[in-house]
C-alpha cells in the first residue's frame, strides 16, 4: 500500500493487558495498511501542521447505565472521553463526528437528550458536530470521533530518563461512584460529578506542550495501565510513588471498605481523563500552571532507564492491575 | 459558540423520512454547534484544501445477518459504507478510524477476520488506519470514520434547472440479496457480492467533479430516498424515468416476484453505493467515464424548477419509498 496521506506518523508500543494484546494482533495484520496505531491520536501531517484525529465507542451496559447517569450524561461524557485524546496530543479540537445506536424502543426525546450533553461538550471545546449517523440496536452506544489541530503534537514517546512525571486534577472519582453503584448505593456527589462529567483537559494539555512537555498520556485505562504505555511508547522506567497521588474527594472512603490505600484505589481507577505528563526536571512552573488552568498539578514519580513502570508504595513495590474493557 | 475551525461549511437541507425527520430535529438542537449537517460529508477549511469527514455505523441485525455474510465481507462494507461519502464529495482518503463493539462470546480470531475487511478496503483506498477503539457489547458493531482531502468539494447543492441526472453503476443488487436472505434462501452470486462487497466509487466520484458535476451524492438510502435528498438540498424538482435506470444482475426475477418493475425495485434499493449526479446538458463524456473508470453511467432523469423528486414509470409518476432503518 501507498498511502494517499503524505506523511503517516508511525504508531507507539503499548503496555501488557487483554485488550492491547488485541490492538497489537490488529497492528500485526493491518502491517503498513495503519498508520499511528497505538497511541492517543492519529495524526495526518498538513504542511507544517498536524490534524490529529480519535475515536472512542461508549455502549450501555458495558461503560455506563442508565440507572447511573442519564442520557444527557452519557453524551457528554462519551464526548468528553474522545476530546482527552486531543487534549493529550495538546491539540486545539477542530469539530466532531457522532455515531449514535439507539434501541428501537427508544424515540426521538431520549435522542434529543442524549445528543444535548454531545452538543454541550461540543461547545465547551468550541468544536462543531460535522457530522453522524444514526442507527438502532440493542443498547445505546456512542461512537465519537474528534479531530483537532496542533503544530506541535505531544505523543506517548518522547519520556527521556531524567524527566519528572506530574499529574492534572485529582484522580479516583469515578472508581470511587463506580464501587458505590456497583453495591446499588449512591456515590458521593463529588465521585458520581468525576464519572458523570468529566472536563477533557484541553486547555491544560496546550498549556503543557508550550512549557516543555516531552510525553503525555491521558489517563483512561487507569494509571496503572496508562503509565505501562507511557513507558513502553518511550522505551523508559517510569517510577510513581502511590503516596503522592493528589486523591478525589469520596476516594478514601471506597478505599477504606476495600482495604487498600487510597493511592493504590486512585491507581486502579478508569476513566478519569486527567493527563499524565513528562516534564524536563528544570520544569518549575506548577503555581503557573494551577492559576493559569484552575486545575492542580501534582509531581508523582520519575522517569529513569528501562522500559516498564513501577508502583511505590510505603518505598516498596506493589502489583497493579490497569482498568481492561477486556479483562 | 464561536468555533475552533475557521470555516465551518454551511449543513444542507434533507428529504422527507423519519430517520432525516431525527437528524432535522438533532440540527435544530444543536443550532451553532453544528456546521454540515445533513450532507455526505462534513468539511473542514485549511488553505485551499478541504478536509472532508463522515462517520457510518453498521451493526449485527440492523445492517447484516451473519449467517448471511462473514465477519470479514462485514468490514469490507462497513468501511466501503463509509468510503463511499467520500467518493460522493469527489474527495480522496486520507486515512480512516474504527471503532469496533464485538460480543464477549467472541475472540482474537473473529476480530482479526473483521479487521481483515477493513484493511482490504483501506488497502483499496490507500487510506491508512489512523486510529480505533475496541469494546465488548451485546453485538458486533462497527462504526468507521473517514478523512478525505478536495480542493473543490462537491456536495448536494448546486445541481440547477436543466442539468441531466446521471447514476454510475447498476441498481437494486443490494436489495436483490436482502429479498432472498429473507426468504431464507441463497441470493444469486451477483446479488450477494453486491451485497457483500461494494466498490466504493472513488476514482469515479473525482472523474466526475474533474468534469463538471454540480451536485452529487452516494446511493444509501435507495434512488428514492437519495434523489429526494439530492432534491430538497439543491431546491430543485428532480425527474426520474425509473425505466431507464441501469439494473444489476440478479435484479429481474426478484422484482417480478414482488410484482412490480426492476426499475422501481432498484430504485427502492438501499446501501447500493453508486453515485447519482446532476451534470450540465452539455455534458458528452459517458464513453470516455466508462473507458476512463471501468463501470457505467447511464442518464436517468433530469432537474428542474421546483423542490421535489419525481419518478415516473410508463410516463406516470409513482410513489416510492425511500430505503429508512427507522421506517
Amino acid at each position: 500500500v501507498i498511502p494517499n496521506s503524505p506523511n503517516p506518523v508511525q504508531g507507539s508500543a503499548l503496555g501488557p493487558g487483554a485488550e492491547f494484546d488485541r490492538i497489537r494482533g490488529i497492528m500485526r495484520l493491518l502491517g503498513d495498511r495503519a498508520a499511528g496505531l497505538g497511541d492517543d491520536c492519529g495524526l495526518i501531517r498538513e504542511g507544517d501542521e498536524f490534524f490529529a484525529l480519535s475515536t472512542d465507542v461508549s455502549v450501555e451496559q458495558v461503560h455506563f447505565r442508565l440507572d447511573w447517569i442519564g442520557l444527557r450524561e452519557v453524551g457528554w461524557r462519551a464526548t468528553s472521553a474522545a476530546l482527552s485524546d486531543l487534549a493529550a496530543e495538546g491539540a486545539e479540537p477542530v469539530g466532531l463526528l457522532c455515531a449514535v445506536t439507539m434501541p428501537s424502543g427508544a424515540g426521538e426525546p431520549e435522542l434529543l437528550e442524549l445528543m444535548s450533553g454531545v452538543g454541550a461538550a461540543a461547545g465547551f471545546a468550541r468544536a462543531p458536530v460535522l457530522g453522524g449517523d444514526l442507527s438502532t440496536g440493542p443498547v445505546w452506544s456512542l461512537a465519537i470521533t474528534v479531530v483537532g489541530r496542533t503544530r506541535a503534537p505531544i505523543t506517548r514517546v518522547g519520556a527521556q530518563p531524567g524527566d519528572r512525571l506530574w499529574v492534572t486534577g485529582a484522580l479516583g472519582g469515578a472508581r470511587a461512584a463506580l464501587e458505590a453503584w456497583r453495591r446499588s448505593e449512591e456515590p458521593s456527589s463529588e465521585a458520581r460529578e468525576r464519572f458523570a462529567h468529566p472536563e477533557p483537559r484541553l486547555a491544560a494539555g496546550r498549556w503543557l506542550v508550550r512549557h516543555g512537555a516531552h510525553a503525555m498520556i491521558d489517563l483512561s485505562d487507569g494509571l496503572g495501565g496508562d503509565a505501562r504505555h507511557l513507558a513502553a511508547a518511550s522505551g523508559v522506567l517510569v517510577e510513581i510513588d502511590l503516596e503522592t497521588l493528589p486523591i478525589a474527594a469520596g476516594v478514601a472512603a471506597e478505599a477504606e471498605r476495600l482495604g487498600i490505600s487510597p493511592g493504590e484505589f486512585a491507581a486502579e481507577s478508569g476513566e478519569d481523563y486527567e493527563l499524565l505528563v513528562a516534564l524536563p526536571s528544570r520544569f518549575d512552573g506548577a503555581d503557573a500552571f494551577v492559576q493559569e488552568c484552575g486545575i492542580g498539578l501534582t509531581r508523582i514519580g520519575t522517569v529513569g532507564e528501562g522500559s516498564r513502570a513501577r508502583f511505590l508504595s510505603a518505598g516498596k513495590e506493589i502489583g497493579l492491575k490497569g482498568f481492561d474493557h477486556f479483562g
